[in-house]
C-alpha cells in the first residue's frame, strides 16, 4: 500500500476522533453513534452522527476509504476505458441547534487512479478538501475568525494558497439559481497534484495541517454565540435558511450528486441535510432587518481578512 | 395565433379557477393569493398559492403561457441550431396539514416549437401532463378512487392509455437513490404528437378530460381523511416523507430542473417543496408498523385497478 494513502488513512481516522471528541465536549448532552459500513466493491467507512443535542440539532462526521473499479460515471469523466481507484476522506456537517450559531461542512480527501486492479501501478493522485462556513446571524468577528485560522493555515505553505482557495470556495458553493452565495465562504481546493512548486507530499502536509485548523477556526465560534437567546422567529428563519443549504447540496453539489451517481451509501451522503427545514412561498426579510443584512452579504460575498 | 394555442390557454385559465375554487371551499379558512409574473423574453403567468390552512399547509396551482427562443438546453435537447417555442400549462401541488390527507401533483400543458420568430410555421406541437397521488398513510380505496377516476378519463379515448400511462407514471416518479417510488402513482404522460390512432386535437381532449378528472380523483379522498384524528409522531412520519419529495423534486424531477436551467421564475418552480420537512439519520419506521405499511407499496408498486 502507498506510503500517502497510508498515512493519510490514519490522518483522518485520528481527526474524526478529535473532532467528535471535541464537538462532544461542547455539546454536552449528546455523543456520537457510529455506524460502521462495508461497500460492495472494495472499503468501507465509519459513519458518525450526533442528533438532538442540546448545541448540536444534527451532525456528521464521516470518513471512509474506499477503492475497486472506477465507476463509469468517472470512467467518462477522465475519459479512460478501464482503470481502479483508491479514495479516502473526511467528511462533515453540522446543524447548530441555535440560530445564532453557524452551520458548518468541511471535506478532506485523497484519491489515487491506477492501471492495475492491485493498485500497484499508480498513474495519479491529487488532495481536495476545504472547510466553510453558513450562518443565519452574522457578527462580523466570526467570519474573520474563520477565515483568518484558515488563512494562517494556507499560509504556512505559501502566501499564494489562501486567496486563490477563498475565491474558489465563494464560486463553488454558490446558489446560482438564487444568485446568493450558501454561506460566508471559506477554502475549497481540488485536484492539487504535484506542481513546479510543491510535490504530492507537501500538498499532503498542507491538506492535513487545514484539517487540523478545523476546530480551532469552528468551535470558538460555537462557544462564543450558543447562549446567545433566540425567538421563534429567528429559529423560523434559520429554517428557511436551512431549505437553501438542501436546495445546494441536491442540485448542485458535485460531491453528493457523484455519490447518488455511484451508488454511495445514501444514509452517509445525507447526513449533510439539515434535521428541520421550511419552505415558504417567496420568503423575505424585513426592510433593515439583521436577516436582511444577512443575504445582503450573501449576495455579495467579501473579503473577510 | 394557433387555435389550439388559444383554446388550451382559456381551458388552463378556467381550470385554475375552477381548482383553486374546490380547494378554498374545502379549506374553509385560507384563500389562494396570487402573484401575476411576466417573464423577459415573452410571456408570464399566474402563480396562486395557499398557505396556511386548516386543511392545506401550502398549495400552489400555477398557470403560464410562454413564448420565445428556445433556451439553449432546449436546442441542444432537439439537436437544433436557431427555434421558437411556446409553451403553455397548468401545475399543482398540494401539501395537506394532516399526515392522513395525501399530497397531491398534477400537470397538463402544450408545447409548440416554430421555424420562426412570429410562430406561425409550426414544426411540431405536443401534450403532456399527468397526476399522481403521495400518501402518508394509506387506505387502499382512497388509491383506487384516485387511479379509477383517472383511468375513466383515459378510457374515453381508448382502452390503451391507462395501463400505459400509469406506468410510465411508476417509471417516472421514482427515487432511484432510495428504491421506491415518491407515492403510489397516477398518470404520466409526454409527446403526445398527432399518431396513427389520434390526431393533435384528439389528444387535446383527452389532456383536457384527465385535467377536469382532477377534482373529482382528489377531493373526496381529502373530505374523507381531513377529520382523521392524528398525533405528533403521525406528522413527524409526514415529514421525514415530505424529504422524499423535496429529494425527488430537486435531484430527478425534469420540470423542475428545467426550469432552473432556462431561468424559471425560481418561486414558482419552488411553489412544489412542502412548508415543513425533517431529515433524520436512518429514520426507520417500526416493524409492522402503519408507516411500514406504506413504505413497502413504494417498493413494490402495484395495479390498483
Amino acid at each position: 500500500m502507498s506510503e500517502i494513502r497510508e498515512n493519510f488513512t490514519t490522518y483522518i481516522q485520528n481527526l474524526q476522533n478529535k473532532i467528535c471528541s471535541a464537538l462532544e465536549n461542547v455539546d454536552g448532552k449528546q455523543t456520537f453513534r457510529e455506524d460502521p459500513w462495508e461497500r460492495d466493491g472494495g472499503g468501507g467507512g465509519r459513519t458518525r452522527v450526533i442528533e438532538k443535542g442540546d448545541v448540536f440539532e444534527k451532525g456528521g462526521v464521516n470518513i471512509s476509504t474506499v477503492h475497486g473499479e472506477l465507476p463509469d460515471p468517472i470512467k467518462n469523466h477522465f475519459n479512460v476505458k478501464e482503470g481502479w481507484f483508491w479514495a479516502g476522506g473526511l467528511s462533515l456537517v453540522i446543524h447548530p441547534l441555535s440560530p445564532m450559531v453557524p452551520t458548518v461542512h468541511a471535506n478532506f480527501r485523497y484519491f489515487e487512479l491506477y492501471e492495475d486492479e492491485n493498485m500497484q501501478s499508480r498513474t495519479d493522485g491529487w488532495f481536495g478538501g476545504g472547510a466553510d462556513l453558513t450562518p443565519y446571524y452574522l457578527w462580523d468577528d466570526d467570519a474573520k475568525h474563520f477565515h483568518s485560522v484558515l488563512k494562517d493555515a494556507c499560509d504556512k505553505h505559501g502566501e499564494d494558497l489562501y486567496p486563490a482557495f477563498k475565491k474558489q470556495c465563494d464560486e463553488y458553493f454558490y446558489n446560482s439559481h438564487r444568485g446568493e452565495a450558501r454561506g460566508v465562504g471559506g477554502l475549497f481546493f481540488d485536484y492539487l497534484r504535484p506542481d513546479d512548486k510543491r510535490s504530492l507530499h507537501q500538498w499532503q502536509q498542507f491538506t492535513e495541517d487545514a484539517g487540523d485548523a478545523f476546530i480551532e477556526a469552528y468551535l470558538p465560534i460555537v462557544k462564543r454565540r450558543m447562549d446567545e437567546p433566540f425567538d421563534e422567529n429567528q429559529k423560523y428563519w434559520q429554517e428557511i435558511r436551512r431549505g437553501r443549504y438542501v436546495e445546494f447540496n441536491l442540485i448542485h453539489d458535485r460531491g453528493t450528486l457523484f455519490g447518488l451517481k455511484t451508488n454511495g451509501r445514501i444514509e452517509s451522503i445525507f447526513m449533510s441535510l439539515p434535521p428541520t427545514v421550511r419552505w415558504d412561498y417567496d420568503f423575505q426579510p424585513a426592510a433593515g432587518s439583521r436577516e436582511e443584512a444577512v443575504l445582503n452579504i450573501l449576495k455579495n460575498p467579501k473579503e473577510w481578512v
